[in-house]
């Protein structure tokens, strides 16, 4: 549709716009963010869940860019799926902030695609794409290098705010950029998307500098070794763990897979000064006084295969912990982690380790901002239309009425879903037709719309496991050829009953022998006959209902 | 052993001496609680955890009784099980408060158990077991009815607390005996066996009292239906409930099997106090205006099949939510529970409630003491040695070290571990042997140690699913009879993709020529070398691990 701005949220569950959102005008896209999520508990055996991008591969041909807000996985780690899905040829560009692309190109390596066309937009440059002018504006936020994207467009520009927060004393590098976002304000901003994570508290979040004293000081009465665990892309949160141990005299060793590449990447690019010297390969922690180490380490999640817990499960290769040694946990656990990260501080306990956490000082900052910076935000940017984004119904809400208490009329505030598309032209703002959206599953090397029946089945399966029994019968008269063969998995209690068994075994030939007086010849129907005899003796017997599985073979 | 006083704590994992702990003098025995705990996510499909109980079936006919301190599901819900194993004619007597006994009445009867000799101890009361005396102490906790157990031996007195709090105002009957717990002290107390749970908490809990206040001011701003969701044993707080809706002119209903359950039990004991005419039976919600409704429901933890969760979800048969009605949370989510309390919650903002939480106002207190009530019992009870239970690690650790801050010596603080006795004679105290202890699991109708493989078994199916493989050879030759039958369950992606199926097909072909190659015959041996060729295959070409399950008859 030509003079209208079409703004099309694509990503997620639970929460909206937040992994993918995409930008329309005159027949051209723009996409912001490329992100992913991790499964709960009831995707069972998934292990990535990504926006179904339909919309896209139908539309591909009119895609001008790619904008990434910031380097966490929730924006950027589709990022590989897309593409190889869409062609890498057919992305022309791919925009993000300095260590944004570098985390993508690692990234993309590792999935070999080397041919995408990944380009650095710096801070202040405004680059054309199709009808778009595409800007970042620099924002602090738990990662360096965030920024919010305005997009131009004819009829005024669109801001997505990205994660952020209004941190006025940075760890490293300036504070967000108020007077750009101001100056947007003035020129008249069309559309504000923005960050709802925080909505629901109030006050300012404490900036990310407050925590460096507090490590000092925690560190200041450890006598053993000190492990610090906080997110691995959280670079300026490593820094002052580096500053705090250089004041007490220790080294550092880095420990976890992503925490390695990600500071390295963090290092390369200026983000993170570690003195030289100061630090160690994990091999040499053992070579030097517990006094001497911190150990800075993956794992805040309690996540089941991290360095953490495989220390406090005393499984850990390069680091033994014992009675006498303090874990910082500079984190606090995502809804869902609690029961992990509890069993891992109570493993560490065990080992009679010290456990600090962000309740016991204030050594953890959230990235994103409280209810004032949400109004902050809306008053300098002073947008037309308001379309609150990341969060759950309820932050959601809370933004839009922190919007009408800084003067956003009702009318203009507009709480949308995952693919229910906004429409602005100069005749005003309302919702479209919903387009296609939803999730898809990475499972293996496989990705897709894992049907419900899988998962379905997965589940059953978990709760009760599975019978099989083989029947081979006769195709000339359907009679029973062999014994049936009864199978079990997953059911407890069965060793040893061997009546069980062979109850069930006759409860088949039964079953048969009701098939054949009933004139039951074809495997699907019979199958089906059995499978309800079969289930029902079960249930009757060990009131569980595992799967059942029938297989007839003629022979 | 003659002259020792024996206590063995036998219950659950993470926690130690909550669900059950025997006490022993002389080879006699008194049993303290008999309780369950909920699985946890891994344990796939179970539906309760037991301790083991092994020991007391091997001493059944030591056991003089058993004592129950309160009537919550970790303290008393094991005892059908434990009874039905025992025998009923095998105890000799049940002992609890008058509340206590009739919940257990009521658990004993839906197991037709309805021979157990079930007796109320009052307060004041002291009775002989065996070599024994026992009374009830008196205290406070978060259902009413709640009491220490002081047990009596030749040796000395061991008190245990149950769960308790010291409320100084409790909404019904007195506060916790501290004249009694005093008394002990000044007898001279052996052992005290103390809740641990709120040890971390410093200062004193809040009184349930200040809950009914909270409450009148949230249902006066209220203008719609008002649900309020606890825990359906707090009795108290369901009195505090009621209350609160009286003095708002708004009438009652129960809502929740469990909830009508205790609240009937309860006012029949006088526990609760609801005023003629207030109480509605559900059905008749709909026929009285928004504004003269309060819903009493369970469902406070998001439970899947709870009321409050079907409101949610817009499916309870009684109880239609819409905008404007209000939902109180008055409890905080069990570590493991956040993320489907989350879910309801954002389910109800769906629907345009608004949500009162333990965040937004006092309206939920703890039923365990803070750590300046753990030393105040520890200061009246003035015990000889201590041993912390009820907690994980770290908690009884700290509750160790509040005994030590009001002056028990180190070396007379106990931490133990479930199935390790601490053993008191006239010479001293020290650990015994362990004995055998653990956790049974109740699935279905059975109830034993379901085996690591079932529970494995399950994990595998949930993740991966499950590929059946059917061949049927000759006995003759092992040559393959009819085409192999190739059955997935639980895997995703395969529907459609008949070249992996017809792939697979080949790959059973190849594996049973290459079997016969090998002269391989015996049917175990074939299996297994089916299975390995197979699970390569699958994995190669799917990247995931399923369970492979291949069947081979032969005919």
């Amino acid at each position: 549709m030509s003079g209208t701005v079409r703004v099309l949220p694509l990503g997620g569950v639970g929460e909206i716009g937040k992994n993918m959102t995409v930008v329309e005008y005159d027949g051209r896209i723009v996409v912001v963010d490329c992100g992913l999520r991790f499964p709960t508990a009831e995707m069972m055996g998934i292990d990535l869940v990504l926006p179904d991008f339909t919309y896209l591969r139908e539309n591909v041909d009119k895609i001008d860019a790619i904008v990434i807000t910031h380097g966490h996985e929730d924006h950027i780690g589709s990022l590989p799926w897309v593409i190889r899905d869409l062609g890498q040829e057919k992305i022309p560009v791919v925009y993000g902030g300095q260590l944004t692309i570098a985390m993508a190109r690692s990234k993309l390596d590792e999935h070999k695609l080397r041919d995408v066309n990944l380009e650095v937009l710096p801070i202040g440059d405004v680059v054309e794409a199709g009808p778009f002018t595409l800007e970042r504006v620099h924002l602090t936020h738990s990662i360096p290098d965030a920024s919010g994207v305005a997009i131009g467009t004819p009829l005024g520009t669109v801001f997505f705010t990205g994660d952020y927060k209004f941190d006025q004393t940075p760890v490293i590098g300036p504070p967000a950029d108020m007077s750009r976002l101001a100056e947007l304000g003035r020129e008249g901003l069309l559309l504000l998307c923005g960050d709802s994570t925080n909505a629901d508290r109030p006050g300012i979040s404490d900036s990310e500098s407050i925590v460096g004293p507090h490590l000092n000081r925690v560190f200041g009465r450890c006598e053993g070794r000190i492990v610090v665990t906080c997110f691995a892309s959280n670079i300026h949160r490593v820094q002052q763990v580096v500053h705090a141990a250089e004041k007490n005299g220790r080294k550092v060793a880095l420990v976890g897979r992503s925490m390695r590449k990600n500071v390295n990447i963090g290092r390369s690019l200026g983000h993170i000064d570690i003195p030289e010297g100061m630090l160690l390969p994990p091999r040499e922690i053992d070579q030097w006084p517990d006094e001497k180490i911190v150990v800075i380490s993956t794992g805040s999640q309690g996540e089941p295969l991290s360095a953490l817990r495989r220390m406090a499960y005393r499984d850990h290769p390069q680091v033994e912990l014992k009675s006498g040694d303090t874990v910082v946990f500079s984190a606090t656990p995502i809804p869902g982690n609690e029961r992990a990260v509890n069993e891992t501080i109570d493993r560490l306990y065990h080992i009679g380790c010290t456990v600090v956490t962000a309740r016991d000082a204030p050594i953890h900052a959230s990235g994103h901002g409280y209810a004032e910076e949400v109004k902050m935000m809306i008053n300098l940017t002073r947008p037309k239309y308001v379309m609150p984004v990341h969060g759950d119904f309820k932050r959601m809400l809370l933004h839009g009425e922190l919007a009408q208490a800084v003067g956003v009329p009702e009318e203009n505030i507009f709480r949308t879903e995952n693919g229910t598309p906004l429409e602005i032209s100069a005749e005003g703002a309302k919702f479209g037709k919903p387009e296609h959206s939803g999730m898809i599953f990475v499972d293996g090397v496989d990705i897709g719309d894992v049907s419900d029946v899988a998962l379905r089945d997965r589940r059953m399966l978990s709760a009760d496991g599975i019978f099989i029994v083989v029947a081979t019968i006769s195709e000339e008269d359907g009679s029973s050829v062999v014994p049936p063969e009864v199978i079990a998995r997953g059911v407890p209690f069965l060793e040893g009953n061997d009546k069980f068994t062979d109850d069930l075994r006759e409860a088949v030939e039964d079953s048969l022998d009701a098939a054949a007086e009933q004139q039951i010849t074809e495997v699907d129907v019979l199958q089906s006959h059995l499978h309800d005899d079969l289930a029902q003796f079960i249930y009757d017997r060990l009131k569980r209902r595992p799967m059942v599985l029938p297989v007839v073979v003629e022979v």
